[in-house]
């Protein structure tokens, strides 16, 4: 039944595991004791101090809305200094009406003035358990907003949507002009001006950006499927009720797969986190957003533990999430990412990195205009008095100086004016240099997670700091490890220092278009400058197993110091090899390698 | 030249005038001044203290965005409490890149975090002369915000934009499957995935919502062309560079002439004024704008002179702006519209209302949650401590009761929880009854103003203070004079309590789909409550002439005290007589009804 809360357990039969997970649970926490992982402090803020939703006037199971009851609770949590808030086990549903409004930039989302159910902003010490409830949002809600807050948990409960915000069509025939789809109820649609639109049964459109065809029997997206991108919708006709032809010239698809037309914006990720610290999300199941599953931004020490990212149980769907199962925006101090689930959503399993601006203006010696340029970071302040910046040219993106901000005026969401404490260097190129934040990297552990069967790649690492991942599955149809960061295109900064890939099986990844080797080492370093440019530095990979399918394996350049030893590669026939003379390692302008078999 | 400033007279030449506008405008002064209307007062704010925006670096006719030195110019006119700004006649650019930004509810308008170029808060005994000058704009931007301020005066510039937020094409030809339309390069747009997609040289776009055909010898909306509303575009394909077909079965038109693609949003009106008063605006030419010319909400004292509102001279377009040229909401004190044009615009010329809220929910016997039920009405906060509010019924529209607020508790941009003085009536229906402010309404005088060629109607009067109308020369598409009022779809609060409408001319109005009559008195008083209700009443119509084509002269319904006198009526040939049964005088369920030749 939709939102009905499973047990981790049960989503994580859906693939074969080595270990069960009370071994992998027990091996993890003795990693983290010998590592001095402090996984007790997070858990610091519970208390004894407890009140029930029921109080409120929220009734479980009953289909009304428990958003004035959420509201009220959390009002009289703060005026009473309460540490936990408990819904009894069952469903509560919320809609936008009673919502908290408030204008939101999320980086890597799309800003809007959004209706929020959860607005905590300004708590300390304060655990929501939902006892293994199911939380149903109606519409376009934010479910959890936590902003300028500390000590907050969030445990025992999954998320879901009524109508969810992508639409799904079983593909029934292709031809040259284009293809027709069937959809079910669930998916409710209309043709205006021969325009394809979606929406659910009260009218509330759901527009769509891009499309793309799942296997419905693996679970996972069409083997090599490609993004068909959306400007302003599709032009489609109504063959009959349910069934519609998109006037797609060119568009292909196998007939009895599923075409998901996914959420134009994200606009209501389920949790977003800004400018928090130490934060518990645990044995959590996100089945569906119009967004990311947790997204934070300028925050740091947190942990997700037991987090089931999967399509909703009993829905028939094939589609998670419409995003990023979680994302990380300059953010410090520990991260710590484990025993989670991540499939079936449209983007990335975890992406961590920083933000660069492009100077655009200089007023004077000190003194610069700063832009940021991708449509969903705008918004993202983090440029404050006495941030250290790093300065960047976006030609070989190597850190040539540092500077302290003395002075922040922010014009707009795009345009920020910056005032430096010391003259800028000479080498400042105006309109192509960048500068990012260099205060804050995280400490990232990723370890006994299962990623797989979702769009794009597993992890993006841009993290400076040290960087774990072990004891991971990956069958990710983009590279399982993506490392990134340009200062020209998504202006996400990058270049990781000390990275370690440990006892993790590559089961079959890149079965798709999002990558090209399980393990790729990109980034926006231009093609004359990656011979100079050591932009990734130290990562270490080792005692993994690589089941493959087609030879490409490793793919870098301008990385320093990287090693590839004792792993194990198994050679499988999971899927067509269509790159047979493609090499194993492709490693071009990189210094410092030592890899086994090359 | 587009943006040209040029004289008001010219703009004025366009149609015959039975007086010349010096006659008109010392004719004004002496009505004025015998009415005792405080002419002065609004000029009181005029001061020596001045300085020129060329100080703030400003540089004319060299296409430099100005907006920077507009933003300093008003910070120092406020820190050293000057009290005018002014422009060196020439033309000066404004780009969103240095505007302020801020998230804006105006009523009748659509919200959003727009960039605002003339950011007027909290402003008093502020004069801003253009001296002639052309403000060219560029893209999404908000020419002039005026808010908590008093004494505010704009006079003597243009106000236009380099691309405009509609879109025009020429029909060339057309078919049962659709239309074939040519675009200039003023009109730049693209097919995506079968979709008309109309944009600018920067790839920023511009949605349409409605389709219109306008005749481009006459210079006003084709004879009884009706709108074709697109929900999502329109499906279509080029044939040629500039030749696009509309895959648009069952449209019509008339090759030659020109169909306008309108803005879907009104997120860019020229001039808006919110919770301010007196106010004047003079000598001002609005060429173009997505939105209203003028718009106010909640505030009270103001003049408009000498406004044009017309298409842009030398650049060969039909459409002037993209809505309404002027509108006021809940506002109050006097409301002076003299000597001005209004033309070729996309909705009224003039347009003044309350706004109601429905009952959506009783807490206690002196608690309840209103509902904004407009989409455009949302974020219209109206209801303070202290309000006066009438109780409504959304049947017969008549207030049954009044109340006083004394607490009020927003929930979003939507709901509101209001506390009042004194227990509601058991009458009350919950989901149906509607409140309204009855505290102010503006007494109104417009005359000597020439309205014409627009879509839809002259002038909407739903004030409840005195209201003249004299010496104005109507050519509307629709009803000339509306007298509306709603509380069950538009939400608009109207109801007159004292008009005169005398010594106008209305030739040969109605030529289009958007009335019933030359004057039509509606409402949204249901029709089995219409003998009961007296929406409207004391309507005096004397001295005015009439050139007619058909014979819908004077439609109403619910209204007390209505005559008809010393009027001309003289049958035109002008347009084909659609109606030629109809009766002049269509009066139903009216009491106190005086009317010549009925």
């Amino acid at each position: 039944m939709p939102g009905e809360f499973i047990q981790q357990k049960n989503a994580f039969e859906s693939i074969q595991l080595k270990f069960t997970m009370k071994i992998k649970s027990l091996f993890c926490w003795i990693i983290a004791i010998a590592a001095g992982f402090p996984v007790n402090r997070l858990y610091a803020q519970k208390s004894n101090a407890s009140v029930s939703i029921e109080k409120f006037g929220a009734k479980k199971d009953l289909g009304e809305d428990a958003t004035e009851a959420v509201k009220n609770a959390l009002l009289y949590i703060k005026q009473n200094k309460i540490n936990k808030l408990v819904f009894p086990k069952g469903r509560y549903d919320f809609y936008p009406d009673q919502a908290a409004e408030k204008y939101i930039f999320t980086s890597n989302n799309d800003e809007s003035l959004k209706r929020i159910i959860f607005l905590l902003s300004g708590f300390n010490n304060v655990e929501i358990d939902g006892q293994g409830a199911s939380f149903i949002f109606h519409g376009y809600v934010s479910p959890f907003i936590i902003e300028n807050s500390t000590g907050i948990t969030l445990k025992n409960f999954s998320i879901d949507w009524e109508r969810t915000f992508h639409s799904e069509g079983k593909i029934i025939s292709v031809d040259n002009d284009g293809m027709e789809l069937s959809f079910s109820e669930k998916f409710p649609y209309k043709i205006e001006n021969g325009i394809l639109v979606f929406r659910d049964n009260n009218k509330v459109e759901y527009p769509y950006g891009s499309l793309l065809e799942f296997d419905p029997v693996k679970h996972e997206t069409a083997y090599m499927a490609s993004d068909y991108y959306f400007g302003h919708g599709q032009a489609a006709k109504e063959i009959s009720p349910g069934t519609v032809r998109l006037l797609a010239p060119g568009i292909k698809g196998t007939p009895g797969n599923v075409m998901v037309f996914n959420a134009l914006k994200r606009l209501c990720s389920a949790i977003t986190v800004a400018d928090s610290r130490d934060l518990l999300f645990d044995s959590l199941n996100i089945y569906h957003c119009g967004g990311m599953g947790i997204v934070a931004q300028r925050s740091r020490d947190m942990e997700i533990n037991h987090l089931t990212v999967t399509r909703s149980p009993g829905t028939g769907r094939v589609l998670s999430i419409t995003a990023d199962a979680t994302h990380f925006v300059n953010c410090g101090g520990k991260l710590l990412i484990q025993n989670s689930l991540f499939e079936n959503q449209m983007d990335d399993a975890a992406n961590i990195h920083g933000i660069y601006v492009q100077v655009t203006k200089k007023f004077s010696a000190t003194k610069v205009e700063v832009q940021l340029k991708h449509e969903q970071q705008l918004g993202f302040d983090f440029i404050r008095p006495g941030s250290k910046l790093e300065l960047v040219h976006n030609t070989d993106m190597e850190t040539y100086d540092t500077v302290t901000v003395k002075n922040v005026n922010r014009i707009n969401k795009e345009y920020t004016q910056v005032t430096f404490t010391k003259p800028l260097p000479a080498q400042l190129v105006i309109g192509k240099d960048v500068l990012a934040a260099i205060d804050n990297y995280p400490e990232v552990t990723i370890r006994n997670c299962i990623i797989q069967k979702n769009r794009a790649r597993g992890m993006l690492i841009g993290s400076r700091g040290k960087v774990l991942i072990e004891n991971n599955t990956f069958h990710t149809s983009g590279a399982a490890i993506l490392f990134e960061g340009d200062g020209s295109y998504w202006f996400e900064q990058a270049g990781v220092r000390d990275v370690t890939l440990r006892n993790n099986l590559f089961d079959n990844c890149n079965y798709g278009v999002w990558g090209n080797a399980v393990i790729q080492i990109g980034s926006g370093v231009q093609k004359e400058y990656r011979n100079i440019s050591r932009y990734n530095r130290n990562i270490k990979i080792y005692n993994n197993i690589f089941n493959v399918f087609d030879p490409r394996l490793l793919n870098g350049y301008s990385v320093k110091g990287l090693s590839f030893s004792n792993n194990t590669i198994n050679i499988s026939e999971a899927y067509p090899n269509k790159f047979p003379g493609a090499k194993r390692f492709d490693l071009t302008d990189c210094a410092d390698l030592k890899i086994d078999g090359l």
